[in-house]
């Protein structure tokens, strides 16, 4: 592995895969007073995502140890971002050569958490990608796509579907709906990312993984987002349309995950 | 626009959205004597993706003039690269920065052209994208994956489908079967490039754009591939089956093209 540090203006090479194919990951992670709270949940995802590309990782501890030193150089509240990728490559899509994978860190502020989202459904179609669901991994011009729809601070995230009109995720989150008491997130089994924050709430409520499309999104009770640098996010409007103001489910869990957060 | 001589050692920094999101498109180019011949295709195709993306490139003087002359100056048989990225970006999705895109500049030594392929049809799914179909976008981690399913050179290419068992392209070219005297090659709809060479022969010759599956292409009297650096190339063998040897439509285009490459 070849490290990067983005903050001194390290960067790969112009051969780099990562910019070549999107042949790589990123973990994108909350920093408080220079500690990443959930690093090792970040560090699994992407161990099973270059397992899943066949990316050979250092040890976990290597990978810790870099990051963790990473963040406490830098400013205390901040966004710290790992990208790694297959490394470097001559043309072609073969990965015979087996160079060290490159792994760049960098670090921006971080904003305050604001009190919620106002949310819309994207036009741009996610892909049926069962091989790359649930991966977070660098080929991202639908998400691209689908955040050209608006400009500016219209929305502050937008629902992604697949072709069929299935809910999927968001652009930089999860979705979580509730409806007469029960909690619903779409499975990411075809498409999207499984996020860190989307594995905490899965193991802190009973959550049932079904599909449900952006009608039954609207007429839901409570709605809320997840990702791992704002924790959990409740969404106020989605589509011009504002949700009731009464959020039993969301608000607990947020106390609960600011408790965590806060320890 | 900011261009990188890859040649000479640079490169975008680590903030390029290319490497962050594969948010940007290439062109590998056939180059010969320092030489171009299809620069005016590729531009124009780039041009055309950057339009869906909604990069903004510079006029197509610029672009040819800084084209030709890295070809020029550099080795005379070779293969020339363009990659553009929208450019630099802070972290998130959002494009509204307008920062200027990124162009990289890169060659390679050409290998010489072989006598033709030995293919194997891929499990890698293609995903369906209309919204990115036909553009030569760096999202290409199917493809790497499809590369992956074989090692060093037991295959020169695979051939990807989509999810319902549709030929849509080679891993790095365009896919032509010849049944009963008819030529066909998948539409380019839903997945799958545009590929500079392919335009070239759907001008030549009478081609039906038709979708067909592994099954038919097995029972085809000709297959031939298309790239704009090896330009047509035929298909000995497919999943080890051998094809047969007499190939009229393989060969006539095949002349046409290298009398128009040699003049």
């Amino acid at each position: 592995m070849r490290w990067f540090d983005a903050n001194r203006g390290q960067a790969p090479g112009a051969d780099d895969r990562g910019l070549a194919y999107g042949d790589g990951l990123f973990e994108t992670m909350r920093s408080s007073e220079g500690r990443i709270p959930w690093l090792a949940r970040h560090l699994s995802r992407l161990r099973s995502g270059a397992q899943k590309l066949g990316i050979a990782l250092p040890a976990m501890d290597e990978l810790i140890s870099k990051v963790a030193e990473f963040a406490a150089e830098n400013a205390a509240d901040q966004v710290v971002k790992l990208l790694i990728t297959r490394g470097a490559g001559s043309r072609g899509y073969a990965t015979d050569a087996e160079e060290p994978p490159h792994a760049v860190l960098s670090s921006g502020t971080r904003q305050p958490d604001s009190s919620g989202w106002h949310v819309r459904v994207c036009q741009t179609v996610l892909p049926r990608q069962p091989e790359l669901a649930g991966i977070k991994h660098l080929n991202r011009l639908p998400q691209v796509l689908a955040r050209r729809e608006w400009h500016g601070n219209r929305f502050d995230e937008g629902i992604m579907c697949t072709d069929d009109g299935i809910v999927r995720c968001g652009i930089m989150s999860n979705v979580f709906m509730v409806s007469e008491g029960n909690v619903v997130t779409p499975r990411i089994d075809v498409a999207g990312v499984a996020g860190v924050a989307r594995g905490w709430v899965l193991q802190r409520a009973e959550v049932a993984q079904l599909a449900f499309t952006a009608a039954q999104l609207h007429s839901a009770d409570e709605i809320f987002a997840t990702n791992a640098v704002r924790g959990i996010v409740p969404v106020l409007t989605i589509d011009g349309a504002r949700l009731p103001e009464d959020r039993p489910v969301t608000t607990r869990l947020m106390h609960a995950l600011n408790a965590e957060w806060s320890s």
